[in-house]
């Protein structure tokens, strides 16, 4: 017997429909023997329409009143889910999280999870009760209501698995595992039985959408085992038929590399003919961070005369607000501004390149080898990223994939 | 200075524009110096959707997971109601059932309130706070969410005012008062300025949906003064423009009559041919408040040979189901059963009809004029209902409330 925490996004839980097969797959986990926590997202658009609602009203709205109104979706999914449940007949009951408590900080609509009180999930969960609980959801110590910030329902999992000692925590999503690349542009593309909590981060971060960032850091410090697969399959978490996110040293075989992500959310900008002294990167950077905008790859040409160019990256949702930025708030002079959209950045993850030389190398040839120029090029540990034209993101993700051997069935 | 409650329906914070409109109407109250409590609905068509969806799932649903689904409708008002009131430069906060807390008893989606905590609330509007509470929700001992069932949100309304000793509670629908009679019936009806407890009672629960009929019951013993008005004018509830339900030694010019009220919801059934011997009625009545079908009207013919026929009228929604459980459960034996539900019922209210005879003699001699034949009569202290076929609905009201004078300014 095992306690496992599972995870419904709102894909999952869109419709009635979707809600009555989560609720199958809730009832044959029970069934097996597991004690089960529920976490769920609201119905799919639910969350978008109230924030609008919010919007609507002001664009500067009370955090607090905001959790207030978009909080209430999941609550939603949550009671009609306990439904479905006992229209199965089994036990179960939703829990908000003001009635564990779920207590959080009061940073309302992007609160922290600061503790959990377990003692009567316990209870109820011995009693063969499934315990169902809204995500994205907290309260403070002042009983007023937090929301943990959008796709905050992974975090809560998380959290909550951890705080009960959970043996796993299955993320129900519409993707069947994480992939060696996107198997819509790769088809040789292969699903990963396992892979580090610190790849997880890597790719999560790097536009491979399938769980938020937090709730990885978050497993990786708690020790959480998470479990990605998909709610559309007929299989249920404990077949294990998904990819598992675990500690390093549980991947027997490590791979070199693990996968390739690319994210196509990113522009490139490049301020000419600034002068090559100290404090001018500051000089450019400041602004920006002072408007909230993040910067991430960053390259600075070798020195002309003197001047030289800063090349970086910002979200492209944040590019109109960086050039304003630039041009009314930056205080050294500048021959002129250049931006470019059409771009990608292709990103290699694998810890076991900490110990490989040559991986960059296999890269930056097989990039070349196909005439594809590198923009801008930057590296962690475990992950080696560049900035391509995007025109060639298949070719490349293709060609990289190949190079790597990431298509053939591991030994 | 005074306390006042505002209640604002499902129509009156039918969008975001509507939420806008009641902002400033609270707006007005506060900077005039009035502590203001709100009471907010869900926005229309959002509680429909909400039960609808429970019901697609299972016919028989637990009742305390329904609550937890539907009372977020509420809750979604309240929120967006404070942003909007911010945005203004006011202060509000929105407080859920459980947060002040409005305790009830158990009785899941039809919860009765018990105590109310207002130690806080007192304290947040002597500081200048507008509350903002969701209507229709409460929170048992064991902290579990609870609705009071469908229209709740005005019974809330008045048990918040009769808890903070508020000195009125203004009830905004989408009309701007109590009339004699319906305005799109009888041209000539007119807006009754102020009208007893036990009169509004009866036109309540006679088919004119002003109110629900537990508020006023509630109203009635906690003495709080109910005001109807519209949330479509532009007036405030403090310039007295609507229809105040008040104490009977309150209202010095009493009417003899105060309105006349009718209702097409009900349906007439006769049981012809049952012998005319003790328990014949039980035998009737007894398996319709099995299967909790309420009869309304009833009427006895005149025993022929031993053998009457039994008549009374039960809700049109109820027919289907009171033919089934009379020819399947009913264990006396009959000739046939008849049914009609081309009729209306017709009742003259007023508290001075306990102290004037020739009230029930004006009615019928009106109606026998018109030539329009009485089916069924019943009286109450207060009231004299006549069904009547619906035909002649317009005939009736417009005949009767020029008998009983109701149409002319009163001195």
């Amino acid at each position: 017997m095992a306690l496992i925490v599972l995870k419904f996004g709102g894909t999952s839980v869109a419709d009635i429909e979707r809600i009555e097969c989560v609720a199958d797959k809730i009832v044959r986990e029970t069934l097996a023997g597991n004690e089960v926590v529920v976490v769920v997202s609201a119905m799919s658009g639910v969350t978008n329409q109230l924030v609008d609602y919010c919007r609507q009203i002001s664009g500067i709205h009370d955090a607090s009143e905001y959790d207030v109104v978009v909080s209430s979706g999941e609550q939603i999914t949550a009671g009609l889910l306990c439904i479905a449940i006992h229209k199965k007949g089994l036990r179960a009951r939703s829990w908000m999280g003001w009635q564990i408590p779920i207590i959080s900080n009061d940073t309302h609509s992007k609160a922290r999870i600061e503790s959990i009180e377990t003692a009567a999930l316990h209870e109820r969960l011995e009693y063969g009760e499934v315990v169902v609980v809204p995500g994205f959801q907290g309260v403070t110590e002042k009983k007023r209501i937090t929301t943990l910030g959008r796709g905050g329902s992974d975090t809560s999992a998380v959290a909550i698995a951890a705080a009960l000692g959970a043996d796993r925590c299955d993320i129900y999503t519409d993707v069947d595992g994480v992939y060696t690349a996107d198997p819509r542009i790769v088809p040789e593309a292969r699903k990963i039985e396992r892979i580090s909590y610190e790849e997880m981060l890597e790719l999560a971060s790097l536009g491979s959408k399938v769980l938020q960032t937090r709730s990885v850091e978050m497993a990786a410090k708690s020790g959480v085992t998470i479990q990605v697969l998909s709610s559309f399959s007929d299989e249920v978490g404990s077949a294990l038929k998904g990819t598992l996110v675990v500690n390093e040293d549980e991947i027997v075989e490590q791979e070199i590399v693990t996968g390739i992500a690319h994210s196509k959310d990113e522009a490139k900008v490049t301020v000419v003919g600034v002068k090559d002294v100290p404090g001018v990167a500051a000089g450019i950077f400041e602004p920006l961070a002072k408007v909230a905008v993040s910067v991430d790859m960053i390259v600075q040409n070798i020195s002309v005369d003197g001047y030289t160019d800063m090349t970086f990256t910002v979200a492209k949702t944040d590019l109109a607000l960086a050039l304003k930025t630039l041009e009314e708030d930056m205080e050294i002079n500048y021959k002129k501004v250049i931006t470019e959209e059409n771009v990608v950045k292709i990103s290699v993850v694998g810890i076991g390149m900490q110990s490989h030389a040559g991986v960059a190398n296999t890269m930056f040839r097989t990039l070349g080898e196909k005439g594809i120029n590198i923009q801008v090029i930057s590296t962690s540990e475990i992950k080696i990223s560049v900035l391509i034209d995007s025109d060639y993101t298949e070719l490349a993700l293709r060609a990289l994939h190949e190079a790597y051997g990431l298509g053939a069935d591991p030994a």
